[in-house]
């Protein structure tokens, strides 16, 4: 019965995929002309904007590095009724790849965007532009490598090793961002910046394009930085009360304000799954314990009961969040919510993790 | 007929404001230990945050300055039944000037917010701070003079006009906010800056602050100033689609990507509202014009045919808004549209800026 659900989900899901979301990527997202993917394309494929986006441009190479790593040329077109070519896929990454590290790093620098022809177009004094490149880079290194193609995917496997220094050295001393430090305001942990680098620090193992060893010798201590990241998510998981904030002071205490009640139910689940995927691979119970706790806690406080859905913010006392979207229903959240769930149901078979995924 | 519809919105708005709106915020906005405004007041004053805002702090000062220009403390008890004290609302304003321009303005920078003691919490580097200030401090000066309180008045007001000479070096070279500029970003003119800048310019003159002789004593030409701010707004005005953009090129040509697209109705009729407030100051009959079709042009195209209510933002070719928000109905577009057509009623007597105002 179950196997039946998740069997029908499972093809539901493909389908779309490789009939209908890739083909349409592939078809209109590609500049054949620079190099690099647009993001901004309307419902029928048009563009109505050439900026290419440092985030959409990482996750676009990891998502068809993770498709090319998963299926040969031929299981590919058959998945696709011809639609997709395996070489194509890495031919548009890998050009994508050389655009945006090319264009986009600059003296420590990760633009969030550039313009068409790969002029910096805006900066962010956050992390996270380089993470997602980081994580495009080392997953397509990887396939590369798997292909045979040693040379080439060395080469973006060093330069994702080299983002992700940069990236564990800003989330250590978030002043070397060069934000304006006001000095009354409280020194915080926000979650987003662990999270991201533990499942940054996840995939690129998982794919094989680092292993602790590798990393060690680009001086970077993988278990370390994954400790670290899993104490300063643990700072938000608020077991007394049953539910994670987005921000705490940097001892771990509440933070005051309304900053300190703010509530992401869709990024709380995420880091969930995240814990819970680092939880499973070093085999510690007790943590995927606290990541089913997470999930479960999050999905319920966010769910909203009348009309269903989840909810973009909330306020832990219940107040109107400050954020004027705070009551939109976003599909990220919700697809996230489905990758936690099956990821529990498929650890524990708990009946209520299945149903909470339909 | 319209004299009587006016009138009775008159009374509500007068009841609203005298019965209700200050005497809330007379009750749980001040800080009485520290001076300043918060601002962050549940619906039944409950404070859940204890920033200092300096825009709402600004604001206050403004509001209740304009209150108090306008009213003698008789009339003030009378139209609040006793709820206001003219003395009260002025020692407060006067408070929160002074902690305001102490604790939240250092070497040039104008912070966004700071800690309920006054220290610094945020930092933006943008213009809206500094403007926000400046016209509190400037109005509270001048009632201040008015009331023979001559010194306190003129300190007041050398503040704002210190402010203001800062304001007009960043409008005229942003750079100089400390923004990193990215080369691929096209140089562009947004309507906020000059828009803005017209509206204090014209409110210190009118509140009697300043004159055109006064700010050229520290060194700040008003005319010149009010025409650039003029010229820059007149960038925004397309007459050939009938449309006013939130961003052009600095040249005044279209800019490219969807930012150039970018619609804020609600904007447009309060820069219609400046514009037209200027137009009439000047005894310019041809700018007048424009105003009143910034005004109507923009609350036709954000008005929402089917459900009523101004949307919040728009894309100039109908695609959708890059902005999770856009489809909101706020209430400072549905006010700001109340009385930009109350002055073009005021000024034409045409029956259907009557209409649109209901």
């Amino acid at each position: 019965m179950a196997t039946d659900v998740l069997q029908r989900y499972c093809e539901k899901i493909k389908h779309e995929l490789f009939q209908s979301v890739l083909p349409f990527w592939d078809r209109h997202s590609v500049d054949n002309e620079f190099g690099g993917f647009f993001a901004c394309l309307d419902v029928d494929g048009d563009r109505y904007d050439d900026r290419k986006f440092m985030w959409l441009n990482g996750r676009q190479i990891y998502m068809y590095a993770t498709i090319c790593g998963a299926y040969t040329a031929s299981e590919l077109s058959e998945l696709s009724t011809d639609r997709l070519s395996r070489e194509k896929l890495l031919k548009d990454a890998l050009n994508a790849a050389k655009f945006m590290y090319a264009h986009g790093v600059r003296e420590g620098k990760v633009f969030f965007s550039l313009t068409r022809e790969g002029e910096p177009y805006h900066f962010e004094r956050k992390i996270f532009s380089a993470c997602f490149l980081s994580l495009g880079l080392g997953s397509l290194g990887a396939v590369l490598k798997q292909d045979g193609r040693i040379d080439e995917g060395e080469g973006l496997v060093a330069k994702s090793l080299l983002l992700l220094k940069l990236i564990i050295g800003w989330s250590h001393d978030p002043s070397s961002l060069g934000r304006e430090v006001c000095e009354g305001a409280p020194k915080t942990s926000p979650m987003n910046v662990p999270m991201i680098l533990l499942n940054i620090l996840d995939e690129l193992q998982v794919k094989g394009a680092i292993s602790v060893e590798s990393a060690m010798a680009a001086d970077i201590d993988v278990k370390q930085e994954e400790e670290w990241c899993v104490a300063e998510i643990m700072k938000h998981v608020r077991s007394n009360e049953q539910r994670v904030l987005e921000v705490v002071l940097a001892d771990g205490s509440l933070c005051p304000g309304y900053d300190g009640r703010h509530m992401n139910p869709g990024h709380a689940i995420e880091a969930g799954w995240f814990i819970l995927s680092y939880a499973q691979r070093t085999a510690n119970h007790e943590l995927a314990e606290v990541a089913e706790k997470m999930i479960t806690w999050s999905f319920e406080a966010g769910w909203d009961k009348d009309h269903g859905g989840l909810f973009y913010f909330l306020d832990a006392e219940g107040r109107s969040p400050v954020f004027l979207e705070w009551d939109m229903k976003l599909w990220w959240p919700h697809n996230e919510a489905m990758i936690a769930f099956a990821m529990l149901y498929e650890a524990s078979c708990k009946e209520e993790h299945l149903q909470a995924d339909q």
